[in-house]
């Protein structure tokens, strides 16, 4: 899986990804309103508006980047009708050729993770038929449980040619909290690196492995030691943008060759309409001024590359 | 939520609940090909096998228990068909007075994670309307990305009055390789467990906190520091039966009051007529010896408290 990504990023020279995060407060008001004339102020009615926004901006933005990652719980939030919206976006990407990236942040016992692994990323057996659930290309995962939380994942990313992103260190203000408490000298998020360069050892796919992990982007003293302790695991990158991280915190994670990390921007991509630079292209046109937002990103990105 | 978690314990005797996990493998294959008969060898098909065996362990188990925990991924593995059944678990629980902890193990940063509380314990605003997703009594939180990825869940925990279990010390074999690590002395999981009583301090209700923590009966030494550490914390103890947790194990996850605790048993209940104590019932009266073994449970339990 990791060298379809690749193969991706290098066609669209963009190691980016667009982060499906649809919030209602995200959404234009006409596109709620209609949704909510059609399908009522419900559950449904909310999912179809997010199926709306989200379809725009992917017809928008298909052809300019490699894959997108749609967080799983902002479409959990509104139950079954927003899941049913979350499987379609799956399924609507693929067909555009977009690698997805599940954020799920699963993780449990082993029986339980294989659960979740077969669903995601995996098949179920169903008497003598082979079924798909969700069928994402990638999932993230919590590694909070150890090696037998993580393994059945491992495991059918090598069934399946699949991948995971292992969350190593988060984006977020208080991830440091317990991920950089020191055990023998060293921060916990090393020594979880380390597990996960352990676990990707026999998921090579090429140079990188199937087994990737999640740093953030707005710790970059920290991306550069976890970039030399994991050299061929691929890096996921949240906190670029919206949350504060810049192209230049950026630049330690990625390989001299250029590859190893996939930014996310969720925020700064889905919602640039509201943003003062993007202004001018109005709430009636958030789709082609995500467009704009991607451009500029994967330009901002390239200058330090 | 804990009073009401309590007055159900105190009514029924049973500090037990049971966890509704039901891999395809536990189903008696009688009811597995009823449901594929009826709807294929498809996931619809397995998620209706799901849903037929489940309801037959809680017609037979519901007078006896407090409370039922679903493992979701035994549900999310059979995609949007296998959720629908979770959900309509969880209604059907809740109809029967049933308290229901919805295993989700959820955690994310701050604006995903109140994105999780409101689908699984709270409620969302879709235009003027107030709407709830799967509207579960309880749910699992995971702790790795620190106290802005666990706030909104208390917060929703107040303003709903419901409830969380965060994980503190899990089950399963390797959950020391990073949960019991050495941080000033101390190892992980009791820094977590300071955490918990932190969060759960805004969140009591009568003697104890909303905001419940996980502790496996697998390692009762732990449980016995973890105990004495968060006194008003109530306990969701999993690994009891089919994972090794005696009842001489669980002794030291009470307080003297004789609470604090509420003891897990999945496989050990739903599948109980596969064992070799309960095999008399046979395949077809599964669910009676779901609730001779949920009534052993109770009575093994009650020997050490």
């Amino acid at each position: 899986m990791v060298s379809k990504l690749i193969e991706k990023i290098q066609k669209t020279k963009a190691p980016i990804c667009v982060g499906l995060d649809p919030m209602l407060g995200y959404i234009p008001d006409a596109v709620k309103e209609k949704a909510f004339g059609e399908y009522g102020q419900t559950l449904e009615g909310a999912a179809q508006a997010v199926w709306q926004f989200n379809r725009a901006i992917i017809d928008a933005t298909a052809d300019l980047i490699p894959a997108v990652k749609p967080q799983i719980a902002m479409y959990e939030q509104f139950g079954i009708e927003g899941l049913k919206v979350y499987e379609k976006t799956v399924r609507y990407c693929q067909e555009k050729g977009l690698i997805v990236i599940g954020d799920v942040k699963r993780g449990d016992i082993g029986s339980t993770s294989a659960a979740y692994a077969a669903g995601h990323i995996g098949t179920v057996q169903v008497g003598d038929a082979v079924c798909a659930g969700f069928g994402t290309d990638y999932i993230t995962v919590n590694p909070y449980l150890g090696t037998d939380g993580v393994k059945p994942f491992v495991d059918v990313c090598n069934q399946c040619d699949r991948g995971i992103f292992v969350l190593v260190k988060t984006s977020n203000p208080s991830s440091g909290e317990f991920q950089d408490r020191v055990i023998d000298g060293r921060p916990l998020y090393e020594l979880v690196a380390e597990k996960v360069v352990e676990w990707g050892e026999a998921s090579m796919d090429g140079a990188y492995s199937n087994v990737g992990a999640v740093v953030g982007a707005t710790y970059p003293e920290m991306s550069r030691v976890l970039r030399r302790l994991m050299p061929r695991t691929y890096f996921l990158v949240p906190g670029y943008g919206a949350q504060g991280g810049t192209a230049e915190d950026l630049r330690w994670c990625f390989n001299e060759d250029g590859l190893g990390a996939i930014v996310n921007s969720s925020r700064g991509i889905i919602a640039a309409y509201k943003k003062e630079a993007y202004a001018k292209f109005g709430a009636e046109h958030f789709a082609e001024a995500s467009r704009q937002a991607t451009l500029d990103m994967i330009a901002d990105i390239g200058r330090v590359l």
